[in-house]
Order: C-alpha cells, then sequence, then structure tokens
C-alpha cells in the first residue's frame, strides 16, 4: 500500500521540476459526450509525459553511490526520456531498453534528454532478458517504469492536481498499460476522496489489465498489436492489487474508436496527445449512458507522437 | 485612429464571450532560439482563432434592424466561422464569401457555426465582385474582416491581455494578413507601453504589407503561392496607416521556413497551430541576432488546420 503522505511528499519534492499542467475543456466535446470533460494536459509535462513525475520522485530519492552507477530501464519510450531527464539533470547517466518498433519521435525524446538507448524485441520476455543482461554487464540501478512504489507515488500527483484544481469532479479516466498510473490515481483517489469513480481505459489489442481485473489474478497480453504505443507494457505485481480492489472498472477499446478519439482532440482541442490517452475519451464516447451529466476528469497522459504520418 | 478607450470597451464587450487563452513557453524552443519566448495561444480561442474577438465586437454593436437583415462577409475561412458563431448566438445568419481552395476543415468550421458559405475564386477581384452582388442581393450587413474599426478594437484585445499577463516583454510578433490583428496589437502597445518593439511576419509567397510598408502606399500581392491560407489577404486601407507608422518591422519568411517552424511548434509545444501563425516562430529562428535575451511575445493566431495531411 501506498500512503496519501508518500503521494504529498512526492509532490513536495517533484513541484521544482515539473509543470502543475493546465486543464482543458469543450463545448464542442461536452455536446458530444452529453457530460462535462475536463482534460489534464500531462502532454504538456515536461519531457512530454506524465511520466517525469515518478521518475523524478524516485532518482531524488537515490543515494549518491547508486547515481555513480548510473541507472537503467526498460521503456516504451516515454518513462525512457523522463528518467533521461531527471538523471541527467543530477548528472548521471541512463540507459534505457527499448522495444525495436518504438516510434521514432520517442527515441528522438530519449535521446534528446540524454539517454543511451539499448534495443529489445518489442515482446515482454525480450524487454526482461536484454534488461536483465544489461543490468548484469553495467551494474546500473534499476528504475523500474511502473512497479515501483516511489513510482506510483510520484504518478498519484497527477490526480492530486487533478482533485485539488477540480474537487467536484464525478469520475475520473486513466488509460492502464502497466498501471503506474492508474494504481497512483486511485491511492490518491481513494484519500481525497473515494466517491470518486475511477475508469481504467485499455486497447482491445492488449486488454490484459481488463482481463486480470476480470479473472482476479495477472494475466498477460496475448497480443500488443495497438497503435497505442505506450499501453503494450503488462500489468505490475505492486500496482495490480490496488487496481482490483478500487477501480470502478476497466473499459477496452477497438483501434478504430481510439484513432477517432485521437484525432477528435487534436481538432477541437488543438492539442497534440498521444493515442494511448485519446483512449480516455473514447470509453466516454463509447458507453454516453455511464458518463451523462457528471463532471468527467480525463488524463491526457503524453504528446509524444511522430509527426511524419498521421494515423488516420 | 483607434484609441485605446474603444480597445477597453472592446474587451469588456466581448470578454463574457470569448476565452482569456493561456501563454504557453518552451524550453527547447527558448534554447534554439537564444530569446524567452512566449505564445499566447489564440488557437485555444472559441471558434478556434483570434478573430472571433473583432466579429463579437462587431456583431454587439449592429441594431436589431441590421442584425434582422443578416450579415454577409468575406472570409479566408476563420473570420466567417468566428462571425458565424458570434451571429447565430444572437439569432440571426451569416453568409461567407470564401475562396473555392479554403482547407475544408475551416469550411466545415464555418458550417458547423452555422454560416452559410458562398464559393468565390481564390483572388481579390473576385472576393469583391461576388461579395457585392451578394451583399446587393440579400441586403445583408457587411462585417469585413479586418478594414473595420470595430474589428481593429476586437483584435486590439490579444496585445492587451498578452501586456496585463507578461507586461515585461520586449516584443512582440504578430502574423500580418489584412492588418487586424497587427493594427489592434499596434494601438494596444502604443499606448501601454510604446517601447515594446511589433514585428508583423509575412509569408514572402503573399509580401503586400511588406512591400507596401517599404514604398509608403498600398501594394497589391503579386502572388498569394502560400500554404498559409489566413494570410493571403491584401493590407486594408484602415490598417495601413498604423502599421506604417509604428510597425518596427515586417519581414518576411519563405515556405520552407514556415512549414518547419509549424512543425517544430506542433511538435515541441504539443499544440495544433495553422501555418499562418506558426509564420511568427519563423522571423524569431531566421533573425536570431534581433531577438537573442529579448523576452519576445508570438500571437498564435488561430488552430483551424486540415487533419487529413500533414504540411511536411
Amino acid at each position: 500500500m501506498i500512503t496519501f503522505k508518500e503521494i504529498q511528499e512526492a509532490h513536495d519534492r517533484i513541484s521544482p521540476f515539473i509543470h502543475r499542467t493546465d486543464i482543458l475543456t469543450s463545448k464542442g466535446l461536452n455536446d458530444l459526450s452529453g457530460a462535462k470533460l475536463y482534460f489534464k494536459c500531462e502532454n504538456f509535462q515536461r519531457s512530454g509525459s506524465f511520466k517525469i513525475r515518478g521518475a523524478t520522485n524516485t532518482v531524488l530519492q537515490l543515494t549518491k553511490e547508486e547515481l555513480d552507477r548510473g541507472v537503467i530501464t526498460a521503456s516504451s519510450g516515454n518513462h525512457g526520456a523522463a528518467l533521461s531527464m531527471a538523471v541527467s539533470r543530477l548528472g548521471s547517466t541512463t540507459k534505457v531498453v527499448m522495444p525495436n518498433n518504438t516510434p521514432k519521435a520517442k527515441v528522438l525524446n530519449v535521446e534528446r534528454n540524454g539517454g543511451e538507448i539499448i534495443w529489445c524485441n518489442p515482446n515482454q520476455s525480450s524487454r526482461e532478458r536484454v534488461l536483465k543482461t544489461q543490468k548484469e554487464k553495467s551494474g546500473s540501478v534499476l528504475v523500474h517504469p511502473y512497479n515501483d512504489k516511489r513510482i506510483v507515488a510520484g504518478q498519484g500527483t497527477v490526480a492530486k492536481e487533478f482533485l485539488e484544481d477540480l474537487p467536484k469532479l464525478d469520475m475520473i479516466v486513466s488509460p492502464v498499460s502497466g498501471g503506474g498510473l492508474l494504481a497512483g490515481t486511485l491511492f490518491s483517489v481513494n484519500h481525497i476522496n473515494p466517491k470518486i469513480k475511477v475508469y481504467g481505459s485499455e486497447p482491445e489489442e492488449a486488454d490484459d489489465a481488463y482481463r486480470s481485473v476480470k479473472s482476479g489474478k495477472i494475466l498477460s497480453n496475448k497480443t500488443t498489436n495497438t497503435i497505442c504505443d505506450g499501453l503494450r507494457a503488462q500489468i505490475g505485481t505492486i500496482t495490480f492489487p490496488i487496481i482490483k480492489d478500487k477501480v470502478e472498472r476497466i473499459i477496452t477499446v477497438s483501434e478504430k474508436d481510439i484513432i477517432a478519439a485521437t484525432r477528435m482532440i487534436w481538432e477541437r482541442l488543438k492539442i497534440i496527445v498521444e493515442p494511448s490517452c485519446a483512449i480516455t475519451l473514447s470509453i466516454v464516447l463509447n458507453n454516453k449512458d455511464l458518463f451523462i451529466d457528471k463532471k468527467v476528469g480525463l488524463i491526457l497522459s503524453g504528446g509524444n507522437v511522430d509527426l511524419n504520418q498521421l494515423l488516420w
């Protein structure tokens, strides 16, 4: 369990290094959904995603000896860039094990922040194998992208800010992949106002969290054939218990609907977000009865997309 | 001449109907330019551009008899959508004469706001001829997109907000087409702090303002072969005198540089803006000596772009 005090301390610790991100609204999207939608814009966050919160919270708690050894992680891109940024700031180095199908924008973002990329194949076993080998070889300290209490506490600051700014929210919708953001959100919401329902949104094509919650035990992804490159990881052993216990529901979405929602956010809100978080709008639009007339907070977790081509 | 009192009154009049738009910054773009850049995000404005300011200011001053006749305008898209929105709210109708090469996103935006589109050819003479015919036929009241003191006073509220939020700006860069935004900016800046230098940015491919200021008299565009679909109009007789008198300089930019700056804003600021305003960043990056170490305000005038294809 993570206490709210840990989230509070994380917030105090990271505040000098992160943005307090804006919350946007759109009359057009409210009309379309029949709900009042509030978009927490972590795409505007330092490093382009919420991942800087957990990464900074963790890195600031490393000892000098640990930092001197350098850090290592596995990441679909955003955690790798965020960690590289946080570690560079402290004068040390970061190795990032990344799938070789990572969008170029995310690769560049890691490099721009000083991270060294080590390629793996795009599946969980290759990712774990390469990470283990590289960690042993380099002696670097592992900073896991989500299965770490310090990371979860950092990610919990998104919902904390959301509810400080909008205490009257009825619901929050978060994407779910490894579960760091969703678990952090649940810990914050559960402390601040447990009446607020929290939904997880996941691609049909990478639905391990949905099936895991349903079955009560962690199940693997059968496919990760989704354009949501940030949502292909496997739910973690630290994040799963809170999600299983406290999430209102995890709802899955088709690729077609994810692409439509991404375009809708670009066109209506005039912001660049990843499909990995536009998915939150998909579940609202696909399940209008659940959200009608409610004040719904949607976490737009990141904006690092490849602008060489459009998804549609 | 427009007095600051008129801009102040415009602001009071339109405030209930517009957003006070955010100002964004980017460490990456600051590093790249050597300046401190502040982006005033009128792409987040109601109707997707600053045009709602002048349109609302004008429409709210029409008499009931004028409103009942309906209004008519010629527009590259953004003024048409804004005017349609402002007029629909008051229960009347809008006809918009638009070039038949207008991006689809702008066409849809006019329609979504209740405007009726009348096509013209993409040149100044066709635009004026169709407008004249339709105006006579319908008896509608003309609300010119820029050559109207009420429009200029409304557009002047952008710089007023900018300087209320950031009184220490050294410079402001505004796009220039018909000159409503640039003239309004100059009236505001000249009153609030005449030491602040105002630059106009214009495509090389539609450089009538640049040549007009240089020669001291209004000259026509030789081409309007630019991707900046919002910057193809001809400088106005009301806007030109203040621009000629007060603008620090108008700087022109190549198409290639405009496209590069558009992509840079999308990628770094994570927002959707039109090339017609990304041009402001181009002139900063192309003229680093002018802007180095200065606090520079850039007016991002709109975000209505066709997302069916990318410019690059």
